[in-house]
């Protein structure tokens, strides 16, 4: 290991991804919903270790774990989340803390170098409660009423519950102190093939893409099923398996080279097999980062929805209930990542966009930002399987830190 | 009024049916779930007026409520249920009760009538918990191990925990005894528009149809909503959504005149907006009154799930959780409702088979069942907005009152 890696302690990093997936473990991944207890659990575990790191730990009011130096010179923000999906992988955030922590100790320990690494695990980057909760409070995106607002999308239970219940409820919520930090730093698993399959180390992130979220809503006539004719019925349901249907036919001759889109719920009302469903809803969500295709497929589907109500059987209403501006990452912190990459990973590296979303894009609206990424094996994402040969992540750690001493020297 | 009807009191009738619509009350209709509070207590409201028409109360283990008379002579049962699906009609069920008691109030006190009907609330007739499980039990055919494995459908609340709950845990189950009955009738709404839309008063039913259900399970990969490409998704619910259209397109031309097919309830799993789901379930009905339809109709579909399989993209497996077979109404019985309305309702009534299901399909495979039907304004079921005109709910009174008598005559 060459010298400016001094102090980079690959077995320490391998030992605290294996601690926090030690808590809430499931599988060979974890089931660590937002606030959840091995949630809570692995933001005290993470707070504890910030000291080692020469840095004063706060849990803030929504959940966020910031720690700060005193060192003097210039300040580099670093990290990611430590909640899960449901029965999801292990790495999916705790790689980007475990590597920010590890920058942390490395660096602002090192008299040699000016300036400190500070630390942040932002709360529900997974979207439990809402979308971003912890990076967008920090960016001052997030109202009182937004936080009473919002409710668990698995049990109901209410943010302000969950807040209360975590021990959190009445802490003041940190906010991003202007020109404190030149720039944010993110690691993350690709979550993708594209590493992989090209046998390469390093993705170096050019862009976040945008995501638009729909509630499609469909309302029909609730009635028996076993009483009402086939001729008569306006079944919410059947409307909306017919509109999933038009989507995907459709959608390719208009969506770009890397347009995705998923409906991933459905819920039909009431829900029993005897009662035919008067009303249907269905979470839709379109991923690109070039907003006219998004526009031109948002256009369309309310194009389609205006058909089907016009036919009279069922009505169909589309709210947009998320709108994601694409985000570009910062080109220096790039040229950072691809150096280091140069140095760390034999060169194995490549610029690529992101199709998943992740707090850097919020940062991003604040100061520089930038991510890299390591490779997933086969892909898997979202799902307890998911996981990257122990190698990788020790490349990625050594390209992360060397990153990041290159960002403070400027 | 004619003699025969000697001591019947619509408004007594009235005043029953809306005393059981305040217990639970949902807007027009009511929310009474299975062994739910209001539920309970409109079992024990039962329970408390059945001395008034002679009869002593058993509330039995699996929530049944019966009363017995010691009355000489041949014992005719009546009956319905008093739950509710949820949010739902308030004559669904307790219509049929009503009437039972009133016949056992007019006909067991007189002393020119030899012989008694007795009353039943069969418990869970709408399936929160199973189905029919009231009345399958009193006709033997619930064992223990059934019990053990029934859950709610909406809560997950273990049928033996809501029986504990509601007091009736290790109370016996009441069966029928051999001989005891001439037979059953039950009366109810008839949940479409048939007697409405003719101006008929009285549906004299011939059979009941047979329901047909199933699980069908869609699994694909679970994978990222971001990050991995249309290509290669293997998405269970959009594999489901095709499925049902393809239902629907190609059922129309193997059914028979009446057959009727519903999907109910759609669940993807895991149903997070980022997440493609790798599962995906839907629960599917047909109900027809010819077994050969359904035999061909599931041959379909068991066909087109290995088609899709076949393509290896989602893999399908169809699981029937349910087998109906249609009940046919005993046709001297069938006379006597008929005979009733020619005197009762001015000759205004049709036979016609019942598309919903009903506990007389389980009372008919162990005594002589027969139903009526009154009118349903605009067919409206499963629906709190359900209703019947005052004056049809009074006539089908006197005409059940009137069977009764005919019936307990031979």
């Amino acid at each position: 290991m060459r010298d400016s890696n001094r102090g980079f302690d690959g077995k320490r990093v391998l030992a605290d991804l294996n601690a926090l997936r030690a808590i809430g473990a499931y599988k060979t991944g974890v089931h660590k919903p937002t606030f959840s207890e091995p949630h809570i659990r692995s933001l005290d575990w993470l707070a504890r270790r910030l000291p080692d790191a020469g840095l004063t730990a706060t849990i803030d009011g929504i959940g966020n774990v910031v720690g700060k130096s005193a060192k003097a010179g210039p300040k580099l923000l670093a990290g990611s989340h430590l909640e899960s999906q449901n029965h999801a992988g292990w790495l999916d955030g705790p790689l980007g803390v475990i590597y920010a922590l590890e920058a942390a100790r490395v660096i602002n320990s090192d008299p040699d170098v000016t300036g400190a690494v500070e630390v942040a695990a932002w709360c529900d980057e997974e979207g439990h409660f809402g979308h971003f909760l912890g990076s967008r409070s920090f960016a001052g995106a997030v109202t009182e009423a937004e936080i009473d607002a919002a409710s668990d999308r698995s049990s109901d239970r209410p943010l302000r519950q969950a807040l209360r219940d975590a021990g959190l409820a009445g802490r003041a919520r940190l906010q991003a102190e202007p020109r404190r930090h030149i720039g944010y730093l993110e690691a993350h698993i690709e979550q993708g093939e594209t590493l992989e399959s090209s046998g390469l180390k390093i993705g170096v992130v050019t862009s976040i893409v945008g995501i638009w979220q729909y509630r499609i809503t469909f309302t029909g006539v609730q009635n028996h099923a076993g009483t009402t004719r086939m001729a008569v019925r306006r079944d919410a349901g059947l409307a909306l398996a017919r509109f999933c249907v038009a989507i995907d036919d459709s959608f390719p001759a208009l969506c770009g080279p890397r347009t995705v889109w998923t409906t991933g719920r459905i819920t039909l009302d009431p829900g029993a097999p005897s009662i035919i469903p008067g009303r249907a809803e269905m979470l839709f969500q379109i991923r690109d980062d070039d907003p006219d295709v998004i526009e031109r497929l948002e256009a369309h589907l309310r194009n389609m929805a205006a058909d089907v109500t016009a036919q009279a059987r069922c009505s169909v209403d589309v709210e947009r209930i998320r709108t994601g501006v694409p985000a570009i990452m910062n080109a220096a912190f790039q040229d950072a990542i691809e150096a280091a990459g140069a140095v760390l990973a034999g060169g194995k590296s490549i610029r690529m966009p992101s199709g998943a979303g992740h707090d850097a894009q919020v940062l991003a609206t604040i100061m520089p930002a930038a991510m890299l990424f390591v490779p997933s094996i086969g892909g898997i994402s979202h799902h307890w399987s998911e996981n990257t040969d122990d190698a990788d992540i020790l490349t990625g750690a050594a390209v992360f830190v060397d990153t990041c001493r290159r960002l403070l020297a400027g």
